[in-house]
């Protein structure tokens, strides 16, 4: 037979046993925060009628959406993110949903983009997002689980950026610029991180404003957040303190969050406050964003949803916690290997291992007889740290040898104490 | 704006939040049971080259699986199984893996097939895999997890069927089949049950065996897996008889074990024992199914990886679960809604939902000042099954009210009571 290449396209990946270990862990904890204030899951389809993806983003987003012909001429897409699809499961199944609706949502999602380093073109998001209230509870809340997510995945030292979309318009149009222009200048005031306020200025001049520097220097905040509260207190601040003083019963540390009043978030639908997350840890970019929005659904009904949502970039998430070193290693969940002295003992040792099965004690068996120390190679190559033997000897007196493999001691007690012998040792953590 | 038609492709679906919970309760026993027996979870892309899928699941395979060009003008295509996916890993990244290598896999398949009950477009499979041993301890545990994920499912009552290639061939050759014969015979036989003895001996027929009826004869079982041992005993029957002994130390039950003769299969990679599992308690046909094969990544490297597999129908199985009516029902992980009596109690509200935040009780607060009646209706529609409430009177007394709404009782109780309160309840089950 001819042989394939066992490839896999760039910018997806294979995860090994002891990645796929560490991303369930971090899964596992981001899952359970979201859980805890009251999010319910929800899956929406991976293929989808292309119509229901494209013409959401943009050009460059329809350039970037992998879409395709099924074999009956169907126009399919995959998903681009997760809140295109949300708005569609809204619009079709909101009748069935108790309103004001939680949601989260753990889904791949893919960019036709040249991959590189932390951009992939398959990979996961994580989103929540409440619909059907305007209360800035909301916000305070979404604010909560970002520092509880980061705090319980052992990354305790992220800003939470915050701006008002409401102000911003404000200011700008104190500075005269009209309502349809307020897009196009809060995209060009985005992109001052990347191109400097120069060019900015230069690009705002080409649309019909010579006050760039001043557009920039109104609008820029101060070192403190009283101090920027201060400074734009003429206008109406009144949304980003309701907003801090509910964080505040949250006990979310005012340090913990920064109002950035240049923060734009290129995406028009925002209406509300927005949010961007980094890390003090390292310089990952973004690791959480979002904000409010007035109107989830338009696109697919005439109903009124209004929201916010963030997204957690979980690759992002990922290789932040790599990089703090905050994974233990070990790439097995079992506890305990039992080994197979020889192969009159291997009905022994399947009873030994049924033993702790049904003790629910996370184990496996070596699967066929072998040298001991090629046993005990492979329980050091899984990380398990116990191996169970029992020979000719132990089998007369009704015991077992348990070796510990970090330290490499042994230890035999009689077979009826092995389950509470394993259950107590505190040395296994993963 | 044009509104967009919210819908979702036949054969694929969104999951509202109860179902979801039901489908998470299912697939996390599944999970825990896998990691129970030692295997350690991978994931393999969605994305992947067309030529690491097509050609390998026959003509028919090809037909239903969803290929397309990316816009680079690469063939790309969907995981028709999980099995195929799985070898093209091992085949690529065999040397990082510590041999024998047990894993599971849970993730979606697609197949472009006419939506039917029951056959889905998109859809989740679980499968597990052990490669690198040929010891018959494999094909035990095997069966014994496949009993213990319906055990722990509350489908207590399956058969596992099981046969062996091996002795079906060592039969068809006695009975003059030769060697380049025998799969075909094999994929006719695999058709008796839907097409009757008769039409089936036509089609051996057709490719040259006259002595069809003699073939079922000799390959049907006895009434009893002790007979039917009898039966084939003047063949080979030590791999049947090796199984059945380990599968004793397991403590797998002689009845959930049924030897089937003529069952056979239709992949021909299958070498060794064969498994397919129906329930006994309703006609779903098989709900998990698979076998050892001796050469899993074949098409991919010249390495020999031998192995056994089996793979769980998670939408099957949903199915059987919903029929056995073995769900509580549910569709929030909430224990308990915090209502906000007025608009003055907001931050008090806060802070009672932040200190069952802090206690991990699983918690939402009611988003606005509301009607009473209105956050109790939620409540219910959620079944969130208390709700606690500090009105004037309870806040002058450093108290709360904890609804319970199932008996609509209510109890007012000092406030640094509520954790403890709330957790000790017991009528709080999932």
């Amino acid at each position: 037979m001819k042989k394939i290449q066992p490839i896999i396209l760039k910018g997806t990946r294979d995860f090994l046993p002891a990645e796929m270990m560490r991303r369930n862990a971090a899964m596992e904890i981001i899952r359970k925060t979201f859980e805890q204030f009251g999010y319910s899951q929800i899956e929406t389809p991976i293929l989808s009628p292309a119509e229901t993806i494209l013409g959401k983003y943009g050009k460059e987003g329809d350039r970037l959406t992998y879409a395709f012909k099924d074999r009956g001429g169907r126009r399919i897409a995959l998903p681009y993110d997760l809140t295109v699809p949300f708005a569609r499961y809204v619009a079709l199944n909101y009748q069935k949903l108790a309103l004001p609706f939680k949601r989260y949502q753990i889904q791949r999602v893919w960019r036709a983009e040249k991959p590189q380093k932390g951009r992939l073109r398959e990979f996961y998001q994580c989103d929540i997002d409440i619909i059907g209230s305007k209360s800035l509870i909301c916000e305070a809340e979404i604010a909560k689980i970002i520092i509880d997510v980061f705090s319980r995945l052992g990354i305790p030292d992220i800003i939470i950026k915050v701006n008002s979309r409401r102000l911003m318009d404000m200011v700008l149009r104190s500075l005269n610029v009209s309502l349809d222009k307020i897009n196009s200048v809060i995209h060009i005031i985005d992109k001052i991180a990347k191109i400097g306020d120069k060019a900015a200025a230069a690009e705002l001049h080409k649309i019909g404003f010579q006050n760039g520097q001043k557009i920039f220097q109104t609008l820029r905040p101060e070192g403190t957040n009283k101090s920027t509260l201060a400074k734009f207190l003429r206008y109406d601040v009144s949304e980003l303190e309701e907003f801090f003083s509910y964080c505040q019963k949250f006990e979310v540390l005012d340090a913990s969050l920064q109002i950035d009043t240049m923060l734009a978030r290129g995406l028009d639908y925002y209406t509300g406050l927005i949010f961007e997350v980094v890390s003090q840890d390292a310089d990952f970019g973004t690791i959480c964003a979002g904000g409010r929005y007035d109107n989830l659904c338009g696109m697919f009904c005439g109903k009124d949803f209004s929201g916010i949502g963030v997204s957690f970039g979980f690759e992002r998430i990922m290789l932040l916690l790599e990089k703090l070193n905050l994974f233990r290693g070990g790439s097995s969940s079992s506890k305990v290997l039992v080994a197979i002295f020889d192969k009159n003992s291997i009905k022994d040792s399947l009873e030994i291992y049924n033993t702790l099965i049904k003790a629910k004690v996370p184990a496996e068996i070596y699967l066929e007889p072998a040298k001991l120390a090629k046993q005990f190679k492979f329980a050091d190559k899984k990380q398990i740290p116990f191996v169970v033997i029992q020979g000719p000897e132990e089998r007369e007196k009704n015991e077992i040898t348990i070796k510990r493999m970090q330290s490499g001691k042994q230890k035999t007690i009689p077979i009826n104490q092995m389950v509470i012998y394993l259950s107590n040792e505190r040395d296994f953590l993963v």
